[in-house]
């Protein structure tokens, strides 16, 4: 993490429409090479996965956030920081159970399915914006958090709103996790 | 374009890195689909063209341009004012011919290429960035403008520079487009 720290907002910044019209263009492209949802689910969340391991040391640049005590701070530099650098939104969070290992990020407005009317026919499983699950998976697995990252509610799906459930598993080890680079 | 004229810069924009990345596994899956770097090619080109044809509404209400009378004012439009909007660049621009049809998009920076290094190995034929020649291609085809739209040079092929060709054909003829969409 030699990279330093330093704020380009508007270097940093493009217009949103041209990556949700191409976001659109990528799952349409997986939906055709993949016959099951689950696969297409599957591929976006790999992709996601590559994507966010590299986004992350940007983050950690640009965010200036500091070393986290707890899952719950964790996910709320996720909602209130990473969510609103990348996409203009901020999700609420939610605490799933007791030993505080289990959030929910909620999104009232998702700025990925705005050119999405409804899931394509035949296509009911498709987690339309899993390439999320998959970034978050991956930047948090860059600062050794293992985490499982799915959508419990999706609006495209008819709920009332998209939510992203994360459940924290036992911290990584730190020479396992770099082995695995 | 009933659309209402209005601005909402910070709603409309998002982190580049995050398209920049998304756009790279776009290429990497139709890289894996296609054997050929010409289908490819040709496959970004058409998805640029659905985008295009979709990103033009917006672009001429919140642009707020008006009518151009020359190529060279609509080449000059899309360098200053689309570029800028959508990448965060402005290519300069030159004339190739004396009837004014043909123009050139220079490209000193192309962000679409930040994480790139160079092609991948037995692709050396590719257009990576095809997907702006495709948009470019639909957006003037919705205003009923015909062009062919290529990249002459690539800095990702040696090039000092990224250049993308554009020149006009006849005017489309308004009913055969309406018929088109």
């Amino acid at each position: 993490m030699s990279r330093p720290v330093h704020r380009r907002p508007e270097y940093h910044k493009i217009n949103k429409d041209l990556f949700v019209l191409t976001y659109g263009a990528l799952v349409a492209q997986l939906c055709k090479d993949y016959e099951k949802d689950e696969d297409v689910n599957k591929y976006l969340d790999k992709m996601g996965y590559g994507i966010g391991t590299r986004l992350v040391e940007d983050f950690l640049a640009r965010s200036c956030v500091r070393r986290c005590h707890s899952y719950s701070e964790i996910a709320d530099i996720i909602a209130q920081v990473a969510f609103k650098m990348y996409l203009g939104i901020t999700p609420s969070v939610t605490c799933n159970n007791s030993s505080r290992t289990e959030f929910s990020l909620i999104l009232d407005k998702n700025p990925l399915v705005e050119f999405v009317e409804e899931l394509p026919a035949g296509r009911s499983s498709l987690c339309y914006c899993n390439l999320l699950c998959g970034i978050i998976r991956g930047a948090l697995e860059m600062v050794h958090l293992a985490a499982d990252v799915t959508f419990l509610q999706d609006r495209l799906k008819g709920d009332r709103v998209t939510e992203i459930g994360i459940t924290f598993l036992k911290k990584l080890d730190e020479k396992k996790c770099r082995r695995k680079k």
